[in-house]
């Protein structure tokens, strides 16, 4: 392993990463992975609960998706998809546009969840001018993350990645993020900041029911349908961020089936080829695409592209994972298996470090506090490598996050081995 | 087709078209791509003489790597590469170094081109900031293109993608690019721009030898060698945008050896996959990455991410790829191809219609000149459908680009197709 160690460190800059960290950390060089498990190259196992940054639903090397995404290798790699188009991109359209409200029937496709939230700033923009007003503010939440390119950083709110940059980005109107259930003070400030600035605000972007990056704060639905639905009769867009929270993530197929608003653009990305390859839509409104629908010379398309746009490959393995939404009637049994990791997490609460237990579908969370430690979140990462569980913290927020098909006795693998931690570990 | 077609329209916003258009022009379902050839539900093959939006290098569903791919979908598909690492990404990252000048030596790994330049335009204000200067200005070329998110639009040029979000762009500096060998004026002015605006500009962006979306301009290397060589005499980061340009595009396997100098950055994706999957880098100095690496609680790192950054899958058609070169010598075999083509294609220069024919390694172009027609590049690109072969064009300007892995016979038939269009068609 030190070989090949040494050899990664030599040319390769990790992303969110000190670097320097690996001086006392080690880098870990994964040779394969099996379902819920990654295997280094010493064979040993390490159990996925942050489904490698929240991307793998059904294991890695699920056998059904590779199947068919082998099948596609055979068939077409890739075409440009202007002026072109193939059966997995039209295929998944119908399909997610059917798991959508109705209204939600127009997909813009991207490769990343930073480059969906461009499109769809970039879309909600060009939209106003399309409609003679020129409105070039949004309006976000605090606490929120959306990406790291710049208009997508502009939009966000962690501190940690954002400020160095201030001075490249785009400034925003930002609403305080409820705390809790009870969300009357921060709907009062952004009700106000809607009827002081609505002129000039295009969209209202957020990730519904939880801020994942933002410490995996989760927060009232009742907020964001009141909020929602008064940005939207002040004519402001609203942009859902369902990257990380879709597909099953939060309990239901799309976060927005919890909140009863209908978004005029819902990103998604991550879990939709299930952790395997980069893809990401944009979906709207068919009103919205109307607008921009115009002969030729009126000027009024929206040419943004990326080359891999709607790559075959990636639109292969969404199709295998809605095919397996579907067989296997996941969103149900999703609810037995988080039921049954949150009861077992209930025996976290005795631990004096544990705070704030938390949870929305398959979304586990606590807070280390009265830590003793530098950097707590990262001891006890360490600690669960070593117990062979990969649990990447934020901060001294400790997620667990699994692949959705993780079994009851690795669920009490985790748990057991967190207690452990807690109970054994000064942190 | 029809109904192929309407499901298409059905759902899905096409990139960088005017979805009117396609009442019109049709829309193309490909059903597979075997080598230069794609295919669509007619079984009409027709030749991709644009590589698929100049991604692809050696042929649609390329048996070699086809097999590669497969075999890393059944060890491992994808982990998240903070904390840890794979074998396809350190060998990936270590042998694009040793094609590089040795001072690029560290790789920082996106999903696509745009997200690679916004790594490399945050990356060198950042460095600016650890130098203790705020310098937050980026001089770029005239008739660039960069991407499409904010920060890769914000240093482009090209009025038909970037005016309508002028609001939401950085202001940049920017230079006059030579219209042809001649330069003297033009290295004059952005000698100036950087004389008056040195203290504030942290990084020279540009695209060497081609501007690609620019409708294939083709400049001087001794413009790129000059003006490279004085803004780094001022302490500025230069930025080589490779991502249409690299690997062999420009007869080189990078355009950079052509120029003699080194950038600071290098960005590259498109071709870095043979055409398979959307991935990118964004390769640095050494001592670059030093001013970063710092104890933890100094708040250095560069912590951009993306969640399937350095995607195994992407990584191990990389890998494939440069097997290819090596294996089959491309970059020699390139060069008698490129001649071959390009005498050929002096049989143009007989047409009328035909200005400014020009080539670098595999980028052939030329425009449409005296058109009579509204849109001639359409009208073109349509007449070359209908004979087999993919041309879509930038407005007027024709370019050919193919797989590198096309025969004589298959150039033969395409340049003899351009000949009968321009002789029989009206444009």
């Amino acid at each position: 392993m030190e070989n090949i160690i040494s050899q990664d460190l030599l040319h390769i800059w990790h992303p969110c990463t000190q670097m320097k960290d690996h001086e006392k950390i080690p880098l870990i060089p994964i040779k394969k992975g099996r379902g819920v498990y990654l295997y280094d190259f010493n064979d040993k196992a390490y159990i996925d609960g942050i489904s490698s940054w929240w991307v793998n639903l059904f294991g890695h090397c699920n056998a059904y998706i590779n199947q068919k995404l082998k099948e596609q290798i055979d068939t077409l790699e890739h075409v440009l998809l202007a002026g072109f188009t193939h059966q997995p991109i039209i295929d998944l359209s119908a399909r997610i546009c059917a798991l959508l409200p109705k209204e939600l029937n127009k997909c813009f496709y991207a490769d990343n969840g930073s480059s969906a939230i461009e499109v769809a700033l970039k879309m909600s923009f060009h939209k106003s001018l399309l409609d003679k007003k020129e409105k070039k503010k949004f309006i976000t939440l605090s606490n929120a993350y959306h990406g790291e390119t710049l208009g997508a950083l502009s939009v966000g709110d962690i501190k940690l990645y954002k400020e160095v940059y201030g001075a490249l980005l785009l400034e925003c109107l930002q609403a305080p993020t409820p705390k809790n259930e009870d969300y009357e003070k921060e709907l009062q400030v952004f009700k106000e900041l809607i009827m002081q600035n609505y002129q000039d605000i295009c969209a209202f972007i957020l990730e519904p029911i939880v801020q994942c990056a933002g410490n995996m704060h989760m927060y009232s639905t009742d907020f964001i349908k009141e909020s929602v639905l008064f940005a939207q009769s002040y004519g402001i867009d609203v942009i859902f961020d369902e990257i990380a929270v879709g597909f099953g993530r939060v309990g239901s197929m799309f976060a927005l089936e919890q909140c009863g608003v209908v978004p005029d653009y819902l990103c998604l990305s991550k879990g939709i080829t299930g952790g395997y390859l980069p893809l990401s839509v944009v979906i709207t409104k068919d009103e919205i695409y109307q607008k921009f629908y115009a002969p030729y010379e009126e000027g009024k398309a929206f040419l943004h592209s990326h080359s891999y746009t709607g790559n075959p490959l990636a639109c292969s393995c969404a199709n295998a994972v809605l095919d397996i939404f579907e067989q296997e009637n996941i969103i149900q049994i999703n609810q037995q298996k988080s039921k049954y990791i949150f009861t077992r997490m209930q025996e976290l609460k005795n631990f004096h470090q544990v705070s704030n237990l938390r949870s929305r579908g398959m979304i586990f969370a606590f807070d280390l506090i009265k830590t003793k430690k530098n950097r707590a979140g990262l001891i006890f990462f360490q600690e669960a490598l070593k117990r062979g569980i990969l649990l990447r913290p934020l901060g001294n927020t400790i997620y667990f996050m699994p692949p959705y098909v993780i079994l009851e006795k690795e669920i009490d693998f985790v748990v057991d081995c967190i207690k452990e931690i807690l109970q054994t570990i000064e942190l």
